[in-house]
């Protein structure tokens, strides 16, 4: 991710190389009015496995390794919710041999780089890679490790 | 909905008025590797809900009756499953003073009427009208009505 | 089931031979302040393969053929809302060759056959059971058409 | 929280004065067979609205302010997966003027304090509290900060 510089600076749309637009649902808010906050979390996770599915042409149930949440951490900024059209913002903050983290945010609306509103929510989301038999963590799989590089 | 003669036979896209597309999510699909039936039920919730507030100008909950859920059945008919996009048809099969009866289909895909595949899933969805307050059955508010007219 | 005489007369706990206790969660809530219509199915998916899991001693997953939701119908008669505690009723209506039919309930409160209050919603759920490569229909495995026959 | 002095050291049972047991479901386990990781969010959600909901005898939508998230992180130590009971618990680690930082853990087994196995998962939470209609933040009502106390 490029383009913030201070520490509070809030970053845009074009901080993120990644854009996957996505719906909500009437379900998605809670009785508050706005999006539960585990929905955003269901919405990273299908932006970054929906991503690097198209990316590796394989399905993630079909890697020969697994991504799986080590760690998460997300601050709600401006409330969200229903009918909104949403666009979850994907950059890979950094790759490790095993693991990788990303940085995301959640924009409102579905206008792409350029019209650069403030996000809604911004993640970071740090998957392992593990065997999915026995658990252990492995090395980042090569198809899985050029998508990501694409994305730095 | 019209078009459909005989009792097996299945209804096309071109059989509902009102097409509503949106995304499937990474935890949409259960174990089974496909989307879990209470996932269909979100969606056909998501379509109602968002084409009535767009046709009224007004959101669920700023209606003076609410359309709660006194009775659904569900037909399942192919497996349906993340990444894909999904295109929920709606039909008005029947307006009562209080209650009015959808016949809903979900199509996999979103290239709308013309293509014409057959449907994933096909339901019945009862919507009674009740105040917000009480509970009490209530008639159909009207700018909920004149919708409804337009998609039989 | 058994019990059930006329057509209208609702069923009891008594009806159902088996009963699973589960909590409902802050975001089961809707905008309209009660359990959403998805999550009776989450809540009745859970009941069945929970019971059959336990009889059967074999995780869904680990079964030679997989029970695949064909059918389901619900009819909900009083509101149900987080934090209630719901007791899902299960009774086997029907076993066929390679297809089983359950009517199901859904209690609020946890205090099992004696307490009888009326159900909140009555269903019926139809699983057809599936080869897990081929999707072909196959009889319904032994183990589980012991447990199902055991809850007739 | 009390009882953790090096920085690795994970808390265990005793260290959560309020422990909240529920039910895992079906369709929480993704694809991989576990519990998804936006399960978790409404898991602890779940605790905390449901346990001040007892504490102050005032259901969430019914307080003056609302407490909504600011902040979330979660470590996921070990896999959890239905058709598992867990078992939140609960420490207070900060009573702000307007927000309450809350340390939760999920632990896997209803056993209660005493058996303190290790956590599943490690988490902080953020409620800042706000008034439901002009969503300007707002000191922590009184019965809620009481309730609070006793979880320091």
């Amino acid at each position: 991710m490029t383009g913030s510089s201070g520490t509070d600076e809030r970053p845009s749309r074009a901080d993120f190389p990644i854009h996957r637009v996505m719906s909500t649902r009437w379900a998605d808010n809670d009785m508050f009015g706005h999006l539960n906050n585990a929905v955003y979390f269901e919405l990273f996770d299908t932006a970054i496995n929906g991503w690097l599915a198209e990316q590796t042409g394989t399905a993630p149930l079909d890697q020969h390794a697994r991504g799986v949440v080590a760690e998460i951490s997300c601050r709600f900024l401006t409330e969200v919710g229903f009918p909104a059209t949403v666009d979850v913002g994907i950059a890979v903050a950094r790759i490790g041999t095993k693991s990788v983290t990303y940085a995301l945010a959640l924009f409102v609306g579905s206008s792409g780089v350029g019209s650069d509103p403030a996000p809604a929510a911004l993640a970071r989301w740090v998957h392992v890679y593990v065997d999915p038999a026995t658990r252990a963590t492995v090395p980042i799989p090569p198809a899985i490790r050029s998508a990501l590089q694409s994305a730095l």
